[in-house]
């Protein structure tokens, strides 16, 4: 099992929401620190973030001004909010939301935030430009080098793989993304800021434990056929249930996408020295 | 420009495919030796087979005891088969099809071949089955220890990369991959064994072109727009074409389970030693 790499300052009030996740990180390669931000002041709180590679955050739990504190001290970091699916961003545009109902994919949720981050605070390619980075850049080096990570997204861990799960944490996790795609599908013609946070976060879980593709699709046909059975019972019309496709697709391609871009840059091809007997007779 | 690594015996009989065959290869990773197969007989033939690393052929420009006699041998090499997209095979189950209006995709339906064959051929991981490996096996050895290749998949090489090519090209490129998903959406709900072929088709060139999904997806929105302009002229129902959003779905499914297969197995997560002042004061 990989031993902790990334130290994360959990800022939870809930105290169930803050036990809850201890628990769903446990043994994974992320340490957690919880302090509760309802009795710590604002200063210390402060401090503390400057000491750390993430945060998992409450919705609720924190003032605006706390977060405007960290812009000006340039402590963007990685973050996790769990909070319902709103479309609204709390931190910065590369945090990760996670509906509470959903904590069993935290530690993906964390992978992805942390890959987010890397891929919008990569500090340019010049030194002169690196000589005058502000602090968040500094620290996605340092989570570089740390994570030493390839490419632009991060170093994915294979004990968290899908077929790597005991049988139980298996079906628990394949029972939240079930819940986070009945989000998705639910927001999707309603709101679109939702429906695309919605996205990203099924296809970050879906990405980080390697989902396979037809595992995906069961989960949307699954769906879409208890709500048929749900309208006949009431006599609705469920004709509609096959625009939701156009959710799926929306899905395949953010996931698709997300693949593409995580291939290693190719090299070119070196030409190889052609073996004796190969050349042909022709 | 990548060199030659890869030499490929051409059996086209057509003076006039052979030679496009030709000029779309040049310059590239792929060396071809042409021979009209209705003038060379069938023992020469298959000797120069067991010299190269792939073929290039053209239905109905063979007999099947052809290839019953390279099956016999063990020579079961990568092939690009030249022909309309019918569901058929000719020699193998890892060949690749490409009908002659789509020769733009030679060298991606050539890269796909030989990605095709290594997995469909890897020899087994014991060394004791390894000694009783048929010849094919051999050769995708061989195959193998020339091209360097990593995981399951082929490298691709970027300077074949939709992005990395001239306008003249490039475009030429999106011409030819857009007749290829005419064909499949043509043979969708016709045909399934030649909707798979197609698919597999657009598929392959998408992957080894680096498309990017939007484009993909560009492609299709603009023949339903096609179709749906075509229909309408016609005073014909055109409600149908949101099926074919099952088509899209479909290609998008498994270009996206090629890609999910394509990254390199990560190792498990090794900790770094933690920098000083980065342990949290909490």
């Amino acid at each position: 099992m990989p031993q902790p790499v990334l130290n994360i300052l959990s800022l939870i009030k809930t105290p169930a929401l803050a036990k809850a996740c201890g628990q769903w990180l446990k043994g994974g390669r992320y340490q957690l620190f919880q302090v509760d931000p309802s009795t710590e002041p604002p200063e210390p709180l402060v401090q503390r973030c400057g000491d750390v590679d993430g945060l998992l955050l409450e919705e609720g739990a924190l003032e605006g001004s706390f977060f405007a504190t960290l812009h000006e001290r340039g402590l963007e970091l990685p973050a996790v909010l769990i909070g319902p699916v709103s479309g609204e961003v709390l931190f910065h545009g590369a945090e990760v939301r996670l509906p509470p109902d959903q904590l069993e994919q935290l530690s993906y949720s964390l992978d992805a935030a942390v890959s987010r981050f890397l891929r919008t605070h990569t500090p340019p390619a010049s030194s002169e430009a690196q000589a005058a980075t502000p602090e968040g850049w500094k620290l996605s080096n340092r989570l570089n080098g740390r994570l030493g990570y390839l490419s632009i997204y991060y170093k994915r861990d294979p004990s968290r793989f899908l077929r790597n799960l005991e049988a139980e944490e298996r079906s628990e996790l394949l029972d939240s993304l079930k819940r986070s795609y009945r989000d998705l599908l639910i927001s999707y013609f309603k709101n679109p800021a939702t429906a695309n946070q919605a996205i990203e976060s099924f296809v970050n879980t879906a990405f980080f434990a390697d989902l396979p593709i037809t595992k995906m699709v069961e989960i949307h046909v699954n769906l879409i056929e208890e709500f048929w059975k749900q309208l006949m019972l009431k006599g609705q019309k469920n004709d509609f249930l096959q625009d939701y496709r156009l959710a799926l697709l929306d899905v395949m391609a953010h996931l698709c996408e997300m693949y593409r871009r995580s291939i290693p840059a190719d090299v070119p091809i070196v030409p190889a020295p052609i073996p004796e007997a190969s050349s042909p007779s022709a």
